[in-house]
């Protein structure tokens, strides 16, 4: 019998094959965690006794969500972090070489096709975009695996997705994913992998696979994956000389399920308040006037998402009544949207372009809402309360969607400015 | 008998001429408050039961503090001032249109000799290097001032400050102002005015007025002034077209004091924990290692500033022990410093360029600090627990110092760099 790609993985790094369903023990390739949640690992790691990680190569920390420190307790997490990765000789990076640990760890090589990645952060999954599987964990989860290099997993079954057709201009990964997720629902993946397949995703570039990555958790997916192929290849020759051995699924594999979408005529779409699910085109929700615009995090803060949005925004401005808020995913991207003038046009929009970091999308800080206001952000999650006030509203968009709502001030297709 | 430059501003807005120490009623041409004290002054304001502010164009709110928000509160707090302001047609600056306060009022033509200006921030005081009256107060004050168009003020008196000598190679206002607290210690100029002069003023930049005359309140002084000179005439012409009427002081108008100083061979200097007035010539405080540099704020975040720093950051590297935190000192500032390629410097240098905000400068966010931490800053205050922890250190500097220390890691003097 055949396996999937993700059996495979699993299979190479526990030493023997495994099923889905069964729970085993497997070595990790690489364990993250942000400063939100290292302070608590590093905590559980030093209740083992133990002095070294397993390998400070194959253990990162990124200060992301809370800094440049927010307040007191973010300094003091951060710093805890960034002393005990010093004192490891372990991989972080710091404010000023940094940025969102999802944007960081691909652009410095570290996340290659059929690798075991832990990270303390659900969106840890963002990394099987290189047909890796990489998944969140719990905190204490991740000090065992710092100790011990492996860690314990039920194999989870597969689901394949096909996605057919021709994705329409203008139409990218965060649509295909945001209208997956509001065909199968929050829970329409639990605990299995979202195996992304078909001609639409042979044709899609690396960033907006990885938004599909990122997103496969919203599902309820234990994690999702793509194959490696020429796009990976050539993406991954920028960054890194390293070897790697991809996986790719068998013929005979067996999925749980095989969903097959046309998505031709597929429109941008947007995730009402107050579940990713709720996934309308965006040209189809009437009137929402809206008071900000997040652009950026680890779904949609890479640099060919900043080049949508300088598209549209390029000769226009930001709607008086929004605030525009670009966040680059990391220093990388920011350096790159300087050098090419793109943080020119979305300054002389009248959109303000931030350091890298989480911030906003998970009400951190650097755009956190008020009661009774709207924004429309190409975050990850639009739960009650995520950005900030309860009676807040966010809706999920991809980058063009955003941007075309920052100009005209209420939800709306880049196809409503012309 | 003569007077003062400042007994010439409030005689004038008082309709009779006022002698100090005298409580006169005055005229004011601007009142402006923040996110932080917008919301009490509003709030006092409607007590008065009045529907409208007395001059729309007259009363300016800025986000700044805290914005874009960085808790919910501050998203409140923010909102309260952005809907009242919109309700008045008052003068609003929206994030991305907007930055710090006391940088965004000047470079919209709105500060202008010979004008009385009130603010609910301390550092009001700034404007004075427009040859203006201007001075903090609290919200009550600014509500009454929103109400009536007038405002009470104790006439203050005048000690007047000479500066001989030329000033070196590398040496600039913050290091003037420093001095100058360093000599007169945080009550030497107690609700007095400082007025600034002598042939070292007069060949000073106004960027570099413009952070002496910020900084008269951390000498305990009601504000501080300049004359109105080619430099400020030229610098007021490339942003505004309006009339202004400066004013000057009399050769017999009487001071309190007469402070002369020869600074000829002054150094950069620093200020250390935990007064202003703790100041040493910065190549002389011995190995102090640090953990961060902020360089912006409302002292030191002009474009003149930023180019002070690139010059020393462009092809060198932030210590890897330093996080330094650029911040432009408004929206303004950022398109400029993009433009000019000073962005990209700071960038490559493993510097962030934040988006405006005074944030870390009163522990806000974007750089709030742990215990044990020790920052400089080009910020205006470094009491205890200022910018974080209580047990945390500021050190006070000019952006060359500051640019120096984070490449060296250590409280540094440019000169070290060579």
């Amino acid at each position: 019998m055949g396996q999937t790609m993700t059996e495979k993985i699993l299979s190479r790094a526990a030493g023997r094959r495994v099923e889905p369903g069964e729970i085993a023990e497997v070595a990790v390739d690489l364990v993250m965690t942000n400063d939100i949640t290292a302070p608590l690992a590093i905590k559980e790691f030093k209740k083992t006794g133990l002095e070294k990680v397993f390998d400070p190569n194959k253990v990162v920390f990124v200060p992301d969500h809370f800094v440049p420190a927010k307040d007191i307790k973010a300094a003091e997490q951060a710093k805890v972090m960034r002393e005990f990765a010093v004192e490891q000789g372990a991989v972080y990076f710091e404010v000023g070489r940094a940025g969102i640990e999802h944007v960081v760890l691909p652009e410095n090589g570290l996340t290659l096709p059929g690798q075991v990645i832990i990270g303390g952060d659900s969106h840890t999954c963002t990394y099987g975009a290189f047909n890796a599987f990489a998944t969140g964990m719990g905190s204490t989860d991740i000090a065992a695996a710092m100790a011990l290099g492996t860690t314990w997993v039920r194999v989870p079954p597969t689901i394949k997705f096909v996605y057919n057709g021709t994705l329409p201009e203008g139409v990218g990964g965060k649509d295909l994913i945001l209208y997956t997720i509001g065909q199968i629902g929050v829970d329409g993946a639990l605990y299995a992998v979202m195996e992304f397949t078909g001609e639409v995703i042979d044709a899609l570039d690396m960033d907006g696979r990885i938004a599909m990555a990122n997103m496969a958790i919203e599902a309820g997916a234990k994690t999702g994956i793509f194959a490696c192929d020429d796009k990976t290849r050539e993406w991954l020759a920028r960054v890194t000389d390293r070897p790697y051995e991809p996986v790719e699924s068998d013929p005979d594999a067996e999925y749980l399920k095989v969903i097959e979408f046309d998505v031709s005529n597929l429109k941008p779409v947007v995730a009402l308040p107050h579940l990713p699910s709720n996934v309308y085109p965006a040209d189809e929700v009437g009137d929402m006037p809206i008071h900000q615009v997040v652009i950026g995090s680890c779904t949609n803060g890479r640099i060919s998402d900043l080049r949508e949005v300088a598209k549209i925004l390029k000769g226009r401005q930001v709607h008086p009544n929004v605030r525009c808020i670009v966040i680059p995913g990391s220093q990388e991207v920011a350096k790159q949207a300087t050098r090419e003038g793109l943080a020119d046009i979305f300054l002389e929009a009248g959109a303000i372009f931030s350091t890298s970091t989480c911030g906003p999308c998970l009400g951190g800080y650097m755009g956190v809402l008020a009661k009774g206001e709207r924004c429309v952000s190409t975050t990850n999650r639009n739960f009650r309360g995520r950005m900030g006030h309860r009676e807040a509203e966010i809706i999920l968009a991809g980058p063009q969607v955003a941007a075309a709502s920052a100009v005209l001030g209420r939800v709306a297709s880049p196809a409503a400015l012309n």
